[in-house]
């Protein structure tokens, strides 16, 4: 008899057709891709009742050209002064250009894209050379009232970038995208926001041959969106590494900022310690180009030193005892590990299932231990630092974790995590093609409310029938960590999803969790602000609207919730 | 022959008169004293070319019973209103009360009274007794435009307190000085603002005993000051304990915030990490009461392990060696030492002779390892935390410490210097009462810039003859530190001295370094606030006074320099 051949989904493996809608959203570089395994086909199929038949005819793949039927909002003799500004050179108008920077990488932008439709769109697109050219920007836009939007990697996830109002988008990855200076004495380097991820990695790995340094360095700071993202984007919109729980978040990595605003231009100072009132430099942090456009960071660098990294990963019997070792661990004054990330009974299921690891003797090996394949849950990290420092971290945490009746798997999962931690992402044009979709949220939590937050929001989220919801805590302090839910589903229509999504930050919010523990508000959030932080504190953050700037030029239109009317603000039970 | 007796000044052993001025400006309890020692005594006689003779008479020791020729600026109704608020027994109008509560422990002010002169004087002392006294005295208060001071412990180095406008002040330790709640699963404890020092460090100790805790706690922060100061005074003027190289300075300490304010009162939240937008709490940290009164705080805790500390002390060739080793460890990545202090060789030199270190023996000794006794520099610390971490993180200093030629001098003299640690600012009210003086400053200092500002702030210092200037760093970061100035010396006039003091201030800022690393700064830095900041930063901490207070009754007369006039502003060149 003839075996049946294995069905796999056609998944796209050939670059999006040149300036089609789909090179805008494409995660990843164009010609890069991560294709589903089959047993993540095999799930999905499973979990939504879909056959082979439902993947073979691709929906709405966005290959088609752009083309926008919307002239420009400015003037030709305001497109011209921006010309003289930067250069003939530096700016676009072109349809192509105004809709691509005008995109970041959330999902609802995507959806969007994918049938070739354009909710918001500047009207120049301009590659400033220096914060000089800021200057006179901002200056020109001031005058005459023109809306300034800031690109920097292009990966937000909150509609960061949205230009919900028109006017320029400013480019910061063209020409602002170098390290301007490695200062080895204070473990510091200069740079300019536009300066991409694996760019400033190398240059600080490779600092003894770019700056002549006597070591090498990292700039500990590796977000999923690494390879997607900015310097100037971690810090605005308030980032953190999948290393934070050594490195600290974007907001302690970052030690002095230089801003262009309205109201005028200052550089705060490269102390870490200091008496001298409020912190304008941490004012300034989470302001998500609203209070002013951020041209130069003075940031934090640590010794590069690979060859000292340990790293762990252990099965416990249960979320409970996972998150009662992290929390043991995390206030055990030894020093913290790098990486660390705990994920739920379902993610841990699933992980296995994907990584082939669900066979019986697998689960014979965990069961020995006491362990039910329904209830265990996985635990990944590494531990960074000088050697013995690693070395003693790392001992701490293993004693810790069979405290609580954890099995050691060695660290051959954290290499494997490791392989494809950046790449992950890729797959969700793969599952859009065929109408899935994968989404997340965030949220911060301290550890006595964890177990509240996360039941409330998976129940929620479980509530909708044939959804998958995977959590896992990923960035973790003394006093409590962050819970990401990941969820799957295939929407009946954007409404539908639509309003399902909105429930989740609602149920967040009452859960005593915060909206985001490291993606920035954007203007996608922008209606929970004051549900959120309450009127007197969303007070604070709008009287420095007012002060820096009075006409509302800067990234309008919703971000952080600053400007939007009451009737659009969403209430909270 | 008969032996001459030693003469030994007549150090006041007996507690102020009670209601006198000394009572207000003595340093530590009433009943308690520490004298400069004989050598202290000895050194400086020969310091400023004196005799016996000149230590006979004590100088304007303030023991005069204190009266006050002015009136409340505040009506009989007014008074009777915060009466109603607080109750009768919480008000006072007398002349001691309304003294003692307006003056801090800055040297100015001890000058000042002990001459008998009180140059600003509250109106009303209220005692509140909880956050909703608070609220309703705020309110009314602005209704009435009554300018509001908040006395905390009382030892504001900076005028921090000082009612510049008359008004009432408000006693935090009187009643809001308790510990409400220990979270040890977050690992925080909510306290009021008003707890001092020991009663809060004392509660977190004896936490299973007070709190039915499984564990104790330490609070991490030990400011000269801790036994003088109070949790509130901590975080709105950004101070730093002794041991904040591992724990943080206050700013890193304290969690979440609650505030009332003319523009109404909130609570931020606990997170730790979050991405809500500029972080309010941080924006309220080193606010001085300018902006709002901080009525309840939630403060990070630590787990209490005094059998883990690791004690060390070196003496190192150079001052340079000093600090470069010092960078090293700082940047080394096996974690930190909980105290770490380097003396520069005046303060090493006259250290030694005061504890009577300064024999030919000892110097011998040190010489046998190529030491200079005019050269080299002290180092103390300690390691903190879990057991096995203290000892690896003592280990690799000592191994850096050695590699920069330093001698390891066994962990006593860190023990000699915990015995005094609290008490060494008592022996200024004895050299005062023979007219000589000890002050300090401090900046932060990035590594790359400690030389020079050493250098800068030092020669100023010794180019007034007849001034001892002793300087060491004691609070360290990757990228800086921080350097204390403490200088000696009998004073021409209070003209002459006030304008070295002021030049001083000058020189820092001209050298790079910050004005206060951790003391905040009141009303007595004001005028230098702008020329260190720049008008752009000094218009974003009036735009948040705009906000809060715009009737400017919050600490109002020149505190962070917020509003002194233009006239009064310190220009440097």
């Amino acid at each position: 008899m003839l075996k049946k051949k294995k069905f796999i989904p056609n998944w796209t493996e050939t670059p999006p057709p040149e300036k089609s809608y789909r090179s805008i959203f494409k995660l990843g570089k164009q010609n890069e891709f991560k294709h589903p395994s089959y047993a993540w086909y095999k799930m999905m199929k499973k979990e939504f009742g879909l056959s082979d038949e439902d993947f073979r005819i691709k929906q709405k793949e966005g290959n088609e050209a752009v083309t926008l039927n919307k002239k420009s909002g400015l003037s030709k003799e305001q497109i011209e002064k921006f010309s003289e500004i930067v250069g003939k050179n530096n700016i676009s108008t072109d349809d192509y250009a105004r809709v691509k920077f005008s995109h970041g990488a959330m999902l609802f932008e995507v959806l969007d894209l994918r049938e070739n439709k354009v909710s918001f769109v500047s009207d120049v697109v301009v590659h400033p050379r220096d914060k000089n050219d800021v200057k006179k920007i901002v200056k020109y836009c001031d005058e005459e009232k023109i809306p300034i939007y800031v690109y920097g990697g292009g990966s937000s996830a909150t509609k960061g970038l949205t230009p919900a109002k028109g006017g320029v988008t400013l480019v910061m990855n063209t020409h602002m995208n170098k390290v301007l200076k490695l200062n080895e004495e204070n473990h510091t380097a200069v740079v300019q926001p536009g300066l991409m991820g694996p760019d400033y990695e190398e240059a600080l790995n490779r600092a003894p041959e770019r700056f002549h340094a006597k070591r090498r360095y990292t700039c500990g700071h590796f977000p999923q969106s690494f390879e997607l993202s900015s310097v100037g984007g971690w810090v605005v919109t308030l980032g953190s590494g999948q290393a934070s729980t050594y490195y600290g978040d974007a907001y302690h990595i970052v030690l002095a900022q230089e801003y262009v605003t309205p109201a005028g231009d200052f550089k705060t100072y490269e102390f870490s310690g200091t008496a001298t009132g409020p912190k304008v430099n941490d004012i300034m942090k989470g302001s998500e180009g609203a209070y002013g456009i951020l041209v130069e960071l003075t940031m934090r660098i640590f010794r590069y030193q690979p060859e000292n990294r340990k790293r762990f990963a252990f099965m416990f019997p249960t979320w409970e005892a996972a998150v009662s070792a992290s929390r043991e661990i995390m206030q055990g004054e030894f020093g913290l590990p790098a990486v660390y990330r705990i994920s739920d009974p379902e993610e841990t299921q699933r992980g296995l299932k994907l990584f082939g690891a669900d066979k019986s003797y697998i689960n014979k090996f965990f069961s020995m231990f006491g362990l039910n394949p329904m209830e265990q849950c996985l635990c990944i990290g590494t531990v960074e630092g000088e050697k013995g420092y690693a070395g003693h971290v790392k001992k701490m945490i293993r004693k810790i974790a069979k405290s609580y009746g954890a099995v050691y798997l060695t660290g051959a999962p954290v290499r494997k995590w490791e392989k494809t931690r950046y790449k992950e992402p890729l797959m969700r044009d793969d599952w859009m093609d065929y109408g899935i979709i994968a989404d997340t949220v965030e949220a911060s939590v301290t550890w006595d409310n964890l177990h509240n937050l996360y039941q409330g929001v998976r129940s929620y989220i479980k509530n909708r029938p044939g959804t998958v919801c995977m959590t896992h805590a990923s960035h973790f302090y003394s006093n409590g960590t962050n819970l990401y839910f990941i969820f799957i589903l295939k929407p009946e229509s954007m409404e539908e999803y639509t309003e399902f999504y909105k429930g989740i930050i609602d149920v967040m919010i009452e859960h005593g969790g915060s909206i985001s523990h490291h993606h920035g508000m954007g203007k996608l959030f922008g209606p929970w602000m004051e549900a959120h932080l309450g009127k007197e504190q969303m007070g604070v953050l709008k009287a420095l609207k007012s002060h820096f700037d009075p006409n509302n030029i800067m990234n309008p239109g919703g971000t952080l919730g600053l400007d939007i009317p009451d009737d659009e603000k969403r209430v909270i039970k």
